[in-house]
């Protein structure tokens, strides 16, 4: 809310809050926010309110939770995936151009019944789509990452040219679909010290990742950087040279993008067809309603999704009026 | 030379090149440095000429070497290797307070008929200690790696209780000594994303980094923080609140170090009781002598064994005067 209590955003987007209406204005009033909201009955609606008037409102189905905040509860959670949900399908069907989401309590997502992962399988399920995944980003440091949360052991296990080669498409659909790029930079990061150094340190480079760019450029056309040197490809990236690095592990990315600023951290839903960023933090359910959460990163996130729909928009020379969309969970 | 050109840093230490006179002149002359050496005898002599007089070097025995400059040679890696043992021996013997290197050439030091993987264990081995190593530094981010250049998955197998407690004993004598530091804050890293969360992705944390960090508070009364969160601890480290971070793999640490900046980068030799600080770059052989290198990050390097061999003779109330010696190879 505090994003959209500035008015030059208002004046670049048509902003819908998906939400308890009541909940949102209590939250304003604790946190000392001046800031008027209005019901609308559908999203129609809701982009049809003109940027001076009260922000828009679409009520959730789920009632409002009358749990205490800062504490997890099947309450917060069920309202939160339903507003990812309905935010989602709005993109989906093309109501809305783009999402941005708060954090989601994944406690209190389990404790409403959801097995989801997180955001990004609520979207990918949403979507339908088979190839779906999520960059996380900071500042230009743009990352997919090729296996998530497991034991580095684990992830070695995991990487054959089958593994690889899906991640590196889901890279270039990201970079062409919502990053919409024509000519996507794509570095596939090295597994070894120094890529290997020509197979000084390990055969990963020379038995997976150089058949899996091999099978990429041969099957769609799409040629990728690599396997290039891990110590050296994700500062690059934070420089801009590249649009997206593909990473292999957990760490391999998060070490680098923890370094490069909590401040710029967000990330990008990719492979689904759905505009959607959010900040990388937590719900800081700790200091709930207390005003005291810094709003940096979430305005960075907004901004990326403004910027990315503005660039669709704007490429695909429509003459429809731009529409944005942020959800909001009712927690 | 450039560094020693400046007075500022000749009334703090009193230097001593050892390399060639005649070569490092020549350099000199070549990049347009305005700066007059003079030869010396032996160390005694060299640390006795005054901050106003020219600078002392003291001759190697190899001669001076006629091959191009700007590719490797067996002259080049001879006087290198020389230099570096002639400066070891001084701080080994106590003539000199610490040393700083510039990089040395590997190929030219194989040419020349040495098997030593680099300059740290050119110092191990004269010094005679069991266990040395070398912290990796940028900034204040000061990082032991406990496994070297090998693949991944070979830095995965050798990890075990013996190899981590031998690692965090060097992390911790090197704060205790070169650092100069009682009461250091010494963090392991984790192995797997948030160090296993608990034991959810791997087990290494729970049966080999808690083991240890046992083992070495066991046996030396030392205690270690950790397993920490590896996407969090080094970026902790960058900001100054670890003395000392351990981690297992090249790129763990490598990934970091690059991120917090070159300029800054800077090694310094631990476990073998000479003081000496390097920066982090390559020889750079494609612009030898050509004035083109920055100096930046040797400067860094240079102030850091300054700051190292002062607090350390601060500590000793000695009254001896304070000596430095900078070698130099005469590439």
């Amino acid at each position: 809310m505090r994003v959209l209590a500035d008015q030059s955003v208002r004046a670049r987007c048509l902003p819908l809050l998906v939400g308890h209406q009541s909940s949102l204005e209590q939250v304003a009033e604790q946190i000392g926010l001046e800031v008027t909201l209005q019901a609308v009955k559908d999203p129609q609606e809701g982009f049809g309110v003109a940027p001076e008037d009260p922000i828009p409102v679409l009520e959730l189905e789920n009632p409002i939770p009358v749990d205490p905040p800062g504490r997890a509860s099947a309450g917060f959670g069920a309202a939160a995936v339903e507003a990812v949900l309905r935010a989602g399908t709005m993109c989906k069907e093309g109501s809305a151009d783009g999402m941005v989401t708060p954090p989601l309590n994944k406690r209190s997502m389990h404790m409403a019944g959801f097995q989801f992962e997180g955001q990004t399988q609520i979207l990918g399920e949403l979507s339908g789509s088979r190839r779906y995944g999520m960059l996380a980003c900071s500042g230009d440091l743009r990352i997919l990452v090729a296996t998530r949360h497991m034991a580095l052991r684990k992830a070695l296990e995991r990487l054959d040219v089958g593994a690889v080669t899906k991640q590196l498409r889901i890279a270039h659909e990201a970079a062409r679909g919502p990053l919409g790029l024509t000519q996507p930079r794509i570095a596939l990061a090295g597994l070894n010290p120094h890529a290997s150094e020509g197979g000084a340190f390990g055969d990963e480079e020379k038995k997976i990742l150089v058949p899996a760019i091999k099978r990429v450029e041969d099957e769609f056309g799409w040629s990728t950087y690599g396997p290039e040197v891990p110590d050296v490809v994700f500062a690059e990236g934070a420089a801009g040279q590249w649009d997206v690095v593909v990473a292999l592990y957990h760490d391999q990315a998060f070490i680098p993008l923890k370094f490069a600023g909590r401040a710029q951290a967000w990330t990008l839903f990719v492979g689904g067809g759905i505009l959607r960023t959010s900040p990388m933090h937590g719900t800081a359910y700790d200091i709930a309603r207390t005003g005291a959460a810094e709003t940096e990163s979430f305005r960075f996130a907004f901004e990326q999704c403004l910027r990315l729909a503005e660039a669709r928009i704007s490429a695909s020379c429509s003459n429809s009026s731009t529409k944005e969309t942020k959800t909001s969970s009712s927690t």
